[in-house]
């Protein structure tokens, strides 16, 4: 019998091994038009499986009419020869357009030297989950699904879950933001809020504003769009003025990218009059700034400050985007868009044309957790555990490090320029070596060749940890001085 | 004092409303350079609110240079006449592009007529929550919560939680796909799917192939990424051969659209022969597949068919874009993309560019919910309520409505096409004035001028009230004859 030489591998679905038995016995001529196939329950008891896989299995080439089954008689062979013709290749690669590609190629997950177990890594700026309240969650999880699971798991609203709407709202007009005549759109985190402010409003080749150095997935996400990117340099105060004006008069942007209350990478926070300096010159050229509130909740060394959007009052000027990614719950992807209420518009049926809405239940689910008041017991000890490990960095960094600058208000990480032009990269390269892993800093760079920068993530790591990889960062560099 | 004349209101914070008050102040003159002001204290009693309000207000206004504090003496004005310009007011309507301007006017939710409270409306083809199970999603969230509960709430892999990637790879196999060098990419549902595959895949005025009609949100999608839409007629039985292949010759199209085992919005199952000559077409002219795996869970009236990603067999060619949202949890927003695995590998870039990933706690309580069994549980249950439902549907619309033909072999919708060249627009005004809404054909359509058709999704719907909506359609159409 033809299955006799069938062996059954554990890739594919049985029905789709038999077929394809069938076929190829067919096609070596081992089964003749009109031949008749073993029965299935014969096939079913040979092979050892449920002859409803055999059935499915006849069935399937019946409707592709390679074989026919007739009633009371059988199932038979109904065609000859080759069947099945060479399988369709594409070649993808190919296919990909410049979008695609600046993604890949400026994903840093798949350039970048990858972590190994035993490894201490100062890549992470992701918050340590040890310190997220499980026991709040749950209870805000159970909560809400009393209340309104079912409705939950259907389809929501674009814009996004209006309870949770209304309180970042308020929390925003808490920050000094004057919400009248704006809107909130729910996005996937600030990432999604980006993208999407980019689809809606930019074309290939505009130009668009930033801080040099500036976030590395902004940077990512610019280039992707085919944006060029006007880099201004910064000085420790923030982004310089006078190249800021030269570059609002001469270059005429569309749009400026801003991270004005804690600089990502550098940790810089852009105080009073410098922030209204730059403000008002924005203002001036009519230029729209998008704002990102990146970590504004983890200043130490300096009070809390308002976002740039509060400076707008009732201008329309200003795009904020907020997400509480570093601090609480980033698996769940929520971040915010706040800004012109006719924009908002435009944006929530962008974001349907792109993702429909964020979760409904996790958007329910962080409402009830925020607005329990667990927020704001879980900022206070966990704003206290990273200061200390902020102060301890910045501690051992002086005491191992030799650098000419170290940066940093705040945040899960510190910023540091090492000393004579030495190369970041070779530092990561030896120190790999040694079990030690940490950012360069020129990925955060798009003009400068700056290669002596580099970005120490300390929250998910313990003092004993950080202690042991500075020392041997520090190592590292003192050989190459 | 000058804070007599401040009347409080709800929108702004209270610190926002006392800077503006004192701007208003030294604008009008009633405040000179130098005067001092009224002191925290004073305030505070006067307006019975925290006088850490005030002193928010009265620093902010410090760090602006308006006002100066010194210790010891009070605060005083430090500048004069108008301090605060014109709002930076930005016309956004004017920067908005082609992309977000085309999401905008397809953005049906805007543009067709909205439910008012108390119709009975056949535009949904969302599932019915009252069925969804919710004992077993809670069983499900407190066990994969004691499991893994902070790791799923710290960020993720972009690719998805991996072993939901496996449970849906073997879900794909059980279908007959070979998983051979393929892999899934687990995205927001249907429509982040594809917008990832055309953000990486095609460029402005690329051809993109469709059935005609075919899915009004994939139209909206390819029609703001500035595709041309290649548009080929479809009979009773799927995608019209003959025209098909004059297309593929004549346009080259670079990519396809195809909803070919449960079309929507008509309903069709594209079957044997018929499948395998469409298949073999595209190999032929090497024109990639995006397949939507649509609906194929709810098929009553003829058996389950294999996806055409399963004729690819070892092949490359088609991407298949899956999605539980039409029966299960849509709120979740899970769906995947199973391609060849060189190709995810892409996409999984883009992913990270635009979402970062999907949230890993839904990923992780909805692979808990379909590994118990619940999931082919409540598919018997959904299945049997559904079905009853279109039966019902079915033999109303016969009853009622003068139609052409009806279409639908499942799902949670029935098409059809009226007699006599009837403007299913004109019916659905009518119908409105008298509390019955459904979605007119015209937005599936691309080329034709299709009046006459109309969708009706009945899932959400008592008997009753799919009786009662449908006679009422009839009474309407009736009276246009």
């Amino acid at each position: 019998m033809i299955f006799s030489s069938l062996e059954i591998n554990k890739e594919e679905p049985l029905y789709a091994q038999i077929e394809k038995h069938i076929i190829k016995s067919i096609e070596k001529g081992e089964l003749k038009k009109g031949s008749k196939l073993p029965s299935t329950r014969e096939v079913s008891e040979l092979l050892n499986i449920s002859r409803n896989t055999i059935v499915t299995a006849y069935e399937n080439l019946e409707s592709q009419g390679i074989v026919l089954s007739e009633k009371g008689k059988g199932t038979f062979v109904a065609r000859e020869a080759k069947i099945v013709k060479d399988d369709y290749n594409i070649h993808w690669e190919d296919k990909i357009n410049n979008y695609g590609k600046t993604c890949e190629t400026l994903d840093i997950i798949k350039t970048e030297l990858p972590w190994k177990k035993g490894m201490i890594s100062f890549k992470s700026i992701a918050p340590e989950e040890k310190l997220f309240d499980l026991e709040e969650f749950k209870r805000s999880f159970l909560e809400i699904w009393s209340l309104e699971g079912e409705k939950l798991l259907n389809y929501g609203y674009a814009k996004g879950y209006k309870p949770l709407i209304e309180y970042l709202l308020q929390y925003m007009r808490e920050k000094g933001v004057n919400t009248e005549g704006k809107d909130i759109l729910i996005t996937n985190g600030f990432t999604e809020g980006f993208d999407i402010i980019l689809a809606a409003l930019t074309n290939a080749k505009d130009i668009i504003l930033c801080e040099e150095p500036t976030h590395n997935t902004a940077l990512k996400i610019m280039k992707a769009y085919g944006l060029k990117i006007l880099s201004v340099p910064m000085d420790e105060g923030g982004i310089n003025v006078a190249q800021l004006e030269k570059a609002l008069k001469e270059e005429s942007p569309k749009l400026a990218y801003l991270i004005p209350s804690y600089h990502n990478p550098t940790g810089i926070v852009m105080k009073g009059e410098r922030r209204r300096k730059v403000y008002d010159l924005f203002k001036k050229y009519s230029v729209p700034i998008i704002e990102d509130g990146f970590n504004e909740e983890l200043l130490y060394s300096s009070s809390p400050i308002e976002p740039m959007a509060a400076l707008a009052s009732r201008g329309n000027g200003v795009v904020y985007i907020g997400s509480f990614s570093k601090i609480l719950f980033p698996g769940l992807r929520i971040g915010w868009i706040l800004a012109d209420k006719a924009l908002i518009d435009t944006l929530e049926s962008v974001k349907r044309a792109k993702t429909i809405h964020c979760s409904f239940l996790d958007q329910g689910v962080f409402y009830h957790y925020m607005k329990s008041g667990a927020f704001n017991k879980y900022l206070k000890k966990a704003r206290k555990i990273y200061k200390n490990k902020y102060n301890f960095t910045i501690q051992q960094v002086k005491e191992y490090i030799p650098h000419e600058f170290i940066m940093g208000e705040g945040g899960l990480h510190v910023f540091l320029k090492l000393k004579r032009g030495i190369d970041s990269r070779e530092v990561l390269r030896l120190c790999y070596e040694r079990g030690v892993l940490f950012t360069p800093g020129d990925i955060f760079y798009n003009n400068s060749k700056e290669i002596s920068t580099l970005r120490l993530g300390f929250s998910r790591l313990s003092e004993e940890e950080i202690k042991k990889g500075i020392k041997i960062i520090g190592e590292v560099v003192k050989s190459l001085e």
